[in-house]
């Protein structure tokens, strides 16, 4: 009997090193997958079809949400992107967690379909780290970069929509908590109960 | 700021290895204090004060009842058993894990005083390991031994009062469940939103 797999969904302020821990949560733990999204914004030079998104044009993405073919999607800046459902629910089906990395209005919409799925907001230790880790890796203004920054202050907000918080203060840290909780999330009392049953059906002189 | 502690209550029926992944689990996570009993039962040759349980007597226990002294308490055989709470509710307010190796009915006054108390019910791997564990270690007849057989299936009905189902496969699996569980617990969002707090009221200047 395979126990379904968990849907885990990590959101979090930019800054806070988001990416950097999926990869590595990827790699580490072998029963889990990561959800490619779709999107209609054209693919940036650096991207591969199936590795960062999936690319489609904007017809064929409305024609998917309408034969709700999207487990959640959303539009930003005129672009829509979404999770594809067949992958999701097929690795889940076959006992593998599958991660989504989606913004916070995706994750609320995951949330309402699907009540066990698992909610983690990753935030920075601190706003002075985030601020770091922003100007490490990006060549803009100083405006723009307090703009982020002001911007992932905000992000904290939505925390509350979350049903943990974990603290990437060193990424293998923030991993093995996610490892944690994934552990702990299969060991509620709902998804171990064919487990006891069929502890409770063996005859008890089966020797 | 000190977050309070996790209260952990560990049941399971009996055959299951309960003490051995006790021990271990106490020895390994140095936050985590195991509460003793009292009870008013005679102690045994081996029992020491203070270790096993404390011992009182009846009418100091009834005295201690009627003041709300106890967490929880039940009597058995003509004896009563209970948790003191004074030692409880001071390791948490120093934010100690503390852990209670109870039975069903105590663990379930616990969660009606505390809902975030974290209940964790230990099972054996089979009923078949269950019989070999009870074989191993007692010299009883076999119609008790199949008696306590008996009984150990039926609590396993009593694993619907509890959050998260461990099973004891190895002490050492055992004793790493509860740690994810026990990790997972202080991530989760109400105990997090202190610190949220913190990073939001930092200036974005503070450097």
């Amino acid at each position: 009997m395979i126990n379904e797999g968990k849907l885990l969904v990590v959101s979090g302020p930019s800054g806070t090193g988001k990416s950097t821990v999926v990869k590595l949560l990827v790699e580490k733990l072998d029963r889990l997958c990561l959800s490619v999204s779709a999107t209609t914004r054209p693919p940036r030079e650096s991207e591969l079809e199936g590795r960062e998104y999936y690319f489609v044009d904007h017809t064929e993405f409305e024609r998917r949400i309408a034969c709700g073919e999207m487990l959640e999607y959303a539009s930003y800046n005129g672009n829509y992107y979404g999770t594809p459902r067949d992958k999701v629910e097929e690795w889940l089906g076959q006992g593998f967690d599958v991660l989504l990395e989606i913004e916070v209005q995706g994750a609320k919409k995951i949330k309402d379909q699907r009540a066990d799925a698992v909610l983690i907001f990753l935030i920075p230790p601190s706003m002075e780290e985030a601020e770091a880790r922003l100007r490490g890796r990006r060549s803009e203004s100083e405006e723009t970069l307090q703009k982020r920054l002001a911007i992932a202050r905000q992000e904290l907000e939505q925390a509350q929509y979350y049903d943990y918080i974990v603290v990437n203060e060193t990424v293998e840290q923030a991993v093995e908590d996610i490892r944690s909780i994934l552990r702990a999330e299969h060991l509620r009392y709902a998804g171990m109960k064919p487990f006891i049953a069929g502890l409770k059906a063996v005859p008890n002189s089966a020797e």
